[in-house]
């Protein structure tokens, strides 16, 4: 057996301290499965861990470990997607060294940059964990599916937000009540707007999009809506309809490019997606000879993360080598962004209007203006010439047609409320 | 870039054609993806392929082509457990030429002798078809998942069984003619034994064992039902209970060692396999780090399988190694068979009974005997003095205590026909 790898932790929160944990725990079987063993030589925290990890020397500061200590692959384990994280994997692969990260900003950010450095230096630079936690997505990706035209990929991305949506189905209660208990049970964040406004799944999904279509990864260019304005009364007429409403990171191959897209969408009760609940991620890719192929599992934790951390480790220590984008950088196609108005697909439309004679009459002739076709139409009885809500869904149409009709329905005096329109992936 | 990877393939069936399709097809993007091109150097069939592959000789006998042939890396995809498949894979790798197949069979039956030879000889054995057709099943397992204890494995792992049943509950016919009409469209095989019986499921559960618990892979081992015996009435019944019942194959990691299983059993309708529906495969691992990780997709066809006997070759291209059964095959530890009859779980019974006074007390009365507790009970009235079906749900129990109980009902005189016993899986 060779000697071992030599393993540098940067930052022992909640991932790095579940990869110490799973790299001490089943050191041997690592060993046994992976060809050769696995040590931990370095880790950089606030606080020196306690106890200590045994062999494995101390720094205060991840900057200093990235550029002295005598290790193999770095896993960076910090966050952040500008940073201190950015500056020690910087420091690693011009180093040389290989590096191992959950840190799905810093790759939507820098990702080729950071490929770039990485081949340059013969260096690997592997990501598993930061696309759906303790899932091998990525792995099945580029490895797995590698003999596939990928057409499709999308995903249920996010725990938090698929917790709250879940519960707020289950229990027939409003967003801001769902997230206060979600932030006390610890599912969402003190500043919970990375996760609800849907910039986390932003970032996996771009981040899919180039290991799945081979093109340079472009997470500007993701359309990126959150949950904060998906209420109670959505998700249940969604059930009436036969939907479940779900945060979806979406990109699609189409003609003229690529079209990126984070949206709350209305996804059939017999979909794939659909029965996903919980804190529970799921990815869907379609490939042209696979067909469909869906992983579901834990989306965030420390041992689910770890799990996916260790196996970028254990695939450097047996030797097992991919280009970070699954592709060398030159190779990678240019990204060419076809906007979400460009999408053709059906729509949830829920209006608040005043019940009095032609409202219908002026919402129909919207839409028949913009050649958009109704589907069916769902209209909760009040009394004459008060608020009611009014619920459609359209045929399959072109978003920006359907954002044309919007605005002038929104402009209808008789509409009381900005229309609210969700999409429909019958997938 | 290197010389091309030259492969050979043995058999032009089913899979056979649909690898060298993928392999034609996507020429290109495989090679800039596994950084090195393949190249069809050698086909065999009984006969030519027409159009001819260009650059591929042809060999009317793929005993001579495995024997003589110049390629890296040979394609078994002839299938069969013994015969000419086991006879050129040997060839093969007595050469110290790598190996890819589909063939659960042979590897259920042949796997450690041919890990042997594979170690002996240098060289790579790889079988991510065998199981669950195109999903990266083995992949996920045997990398995805390395550093993990895995304690159980389960899944719907063959196509034709889960049509079947997934048909009988949508239209409420019996399982005689759904077989029929699935083997008019092709779902089932002229000699459908293979399927409906469990075997096949079972070759696939014994690879999933060896490789998730490091065992010696041990078919003989596993304990074997297939569905011939299950009734429009059990699956309509099934339904009104909360269940699906599904064909599984289990491995669980229990005191004592390994306990293999395939059965028809009831899963919750919240379970995570009973909404995988018609042809499609789900393979589901549980791991101490990861938790639950379910990878789903299309488990047989032409298209799918090629896709995951091309992942193999792709790796092998790219130079990406692993250990057959994922440890050298020293170190896979000897099986501990423990018996089905030490399952503890739930079961599900029906027994057709005379419908007269006493008949309940006898049946409460054996279940009692052996410490069996009932935890519900479904009867159909019928006239008294007729057959009534009579269902019982029990609490969990030893499955030794339910056969004993079973053997004295099955001999009560009010007991018409033998009682039907099915597993309760509460995953």
């Amino acid at each position: 057996m060779s000697t071992a790898l030599k393993v540098a932790i940067a930052g022992l929160g909640t991932v790095g301290s579940g990869t110490v944990a799973l790299l001490e725990q089943h050191a041997a079987l690592i060993g046994r499965r992976a060809g050769r063993s696995v040590e931990i030589v370095a880790v950089s925290s606030l606080e020196p861990p306690s106890p200590a990890i045994p062999g494995a020397r101390f720094y205060a500061d991840a900057r200093v470990m990235a550029a002295e200590a005598d290790y193999d692959i770095l896993a960076e384990l910090i966050g952040g997607a500008h940073g201190i994280a950015l500056e020690i994997v910087r420091t690693a692969l011009t180093r040389g060294k290989n590096v191992v990260t959950a840190n799905k900003a810093m790759i939507a950010h820098h990702g080729l940059e950071l490929a770039e450095l990485a081949e340059a230096k013969n260096a690997s630079f592997r990501f598993e964990a930061s696309v759906g936690g303790g899932i091998p997505a990525i792995k099945a990706l580029k490895e797995g599916l590698i003999g596939n035209d990928i057409n499709l990929v999308y995903g249920i991305l996010n725990g938090t937000c698929n917790y709250i949506l879940t519960t707020m189905r289950e229990t027939g209660r409003d967003f801001s009540d769902v997230l206060d208990e979600a932030q006390k049970l610890g599912y969402a964040e003190a500043d919970p707007s990375f996760d609800i406004d849907g910039v986390d799944t932003a970032h996996k999904i771009s981040i899919l999009a180039s290991l799945a279509f081979g093109t340079e990864i472009g997470f500007s260019a993701v359309h990126t809506d959150g949950i904060r304005s998906i209420t109670a009364t959505d998700i249940r007429l969604a059930e009436e309809l036969g939907y479940s409403i779900r945060l979806l990171g979406v990109a699609r191959r189409v003609e003229g490019g690529v079209m990126q897209g984070v949206y709350p969408c209305m996804a059939p009760l017999s979909s794939p997606v659909a029965r996903i609940d919980g804190v529970f991620n799921a990815v869907v890719f379609e490939g042209d000879f696979v067909d469909r192929v869906l992983l579901e599992g834990r989306g965030a934790g420390s041992h689910p993360t770890a799990s996916a951390v260790v196996a970028d480790i254990a695939d450097e220590a047996a030797g097992r080598k991919t280009m970070m984008f699954g592709l060398p950088r030159r190779s990678l196609a240019p990204l060419k962004v076809v906007s979400l108005d460009q999408r053709i697909g059906s729509y949830y439309l829920r209006l608040a209007v005043i019940d009095k004679p032609g409202v219908f009459a002026d919402i129909a002739a919207a839409l028949r203006d913009e050649q958009v076709s109704i589907e069916s139409v769902l209209q909760r009885g009040r009394k004459p010439g008060e608020e009611v809500a009014l619920v459609l869904t359209t045929h399959e149409t072109k978003e920006a047609a359907m954002l044309r009709a919007l605005e002038r329905i929104a402009a209808l005096s008789s509409v009381m409320e900005p229309p609210r329109m969700i999409r429909i992936e019958n997938f």
